[in-house]
């Protein structure tokens, strides 16, 4: 007899564009306290909203590498800053403030998350309030995004 | 009879790598003006041609979510910039100069554009120059990608 | 006879996300020397290890468009500080220390890279060693990661 038709066409490749997560936040009060974590409550993107301003922090939901940036006013004292990882600081950021002389302090970072990680920003030191500001015309802001899903989990969830 | 050949392989996944958008630019002007874009006439990258430095301007082609993010030399006065989204100011970054203390400012925001959106840095202040500098070992500079294209608009480009 | 079965289905199609690249490293010695790539020793993630710490450079392995960051601490001096691309400065980064005020510097800047570039930071200046500073609660970074694969080059890997 004649052979067989042809196969079926292959499955389509795995998309990258299925795996969305990205927030970027904003400071609205004027001086955060310190030793818990920042809260942003000015909304750039957050269409996901794996950010959540209620406790400050950025949920982990998809499995992968992050990018993650921050920008800070320093203002009315020194500003010492901690990226947490899960109650773990993991990077710190110090810039001195001197009258007359606003500052801008900034950090970025790449880390592996499995979901259910949190990710937050926190002024350390003894007194109630840190140097981190904002204003209406002066953002201190937080931002985040997927850069790379974990496809073994990916593939897991599938 | 025999089975058929095998089938063709499948398609290439939806990638996103079909949706370039990138720019990467310099100050080349010593001192730009207030209260206009910052025109960046240097350029690190800008194979798509998004970044216009005619007006100063990224002009979105491709709908999606992006990222840009300025880092700024503080020199001679006090630098007072606004990132605008389509005439509006949509985030400020301010930063105190002092004589004999250069310092650098910078911001980073996330945002989900359409395409003819326009984002630029632009000065704003009572002077004719804002303190914002670049010289031959001093860069001041704006970076823009689409990190996320919005596939529902990709999907009626096709 | 009858005709045979039909063909096995085709290959799964090529997947986007098959091309990682990603490095987030610290410094860990408090101040660098000046006039050699700054050597980060303390890893965020590098998981496709493309950043060495002993060269103190980053290895381009994929051709491509890439995002590179920096964030330093200025103390004890002036920060003067290049961004290398093959024994080339293509961006410089400047802000003056003044006594008992520390400040942020930081850069940002995107390329395009052909496998087996190198891309690093350096300090330069007369004095053997420069502004750039870390220690246990305060860090300088550096940062980057593939933002688009060449998928020219990409395609005659396969
Ligand atoms: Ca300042
Ligand atoms: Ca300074
Ligand atoms: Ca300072």
């Amino acid at each position: 007899g004649f052979p067989g038709n042809p196969g079926l066409k292959g499955a389509r490749g795995e998309s990258a564009l299925s795996y969305l997560s990205a927030f970027s936040v904003g400071l609205s009060e004027l001086l955060p306290p310190t030793n818990t974590p920042i809260r942003f409550n000015k909304f750039f993107y957050n269409d996901q909203r794996h950010y959540d301003d209620v406790t400050g922090k950025f949920h982990c939901v998809l499995a992968g590498v992050y990018f993650f940036t921050y920008h800070l006013t320093v203002y009315t004292k020194d500003a010492r800053v901690s990226l947490y990882k899960n109650d773990k600081p993991v990077m710190f950021t110090y810039d001195q403030y001197q009258e007359s002389n606003v500052d801008q302090a900034s950090g970025s970072i790449i880390l592996k998350l499995q979901a259910g990680d949190k990710v937050w920003l926190q002024i350390f030191g003894e007194e109630e309030f840190g140097g981190v500001y904002a204003d209406n015309t002066n953002d201190s802001t937080f931002s985040g995004f997927l850069l790379y899903p974990d496809m073994s989990v990916a593939a897991r969830r599938r």
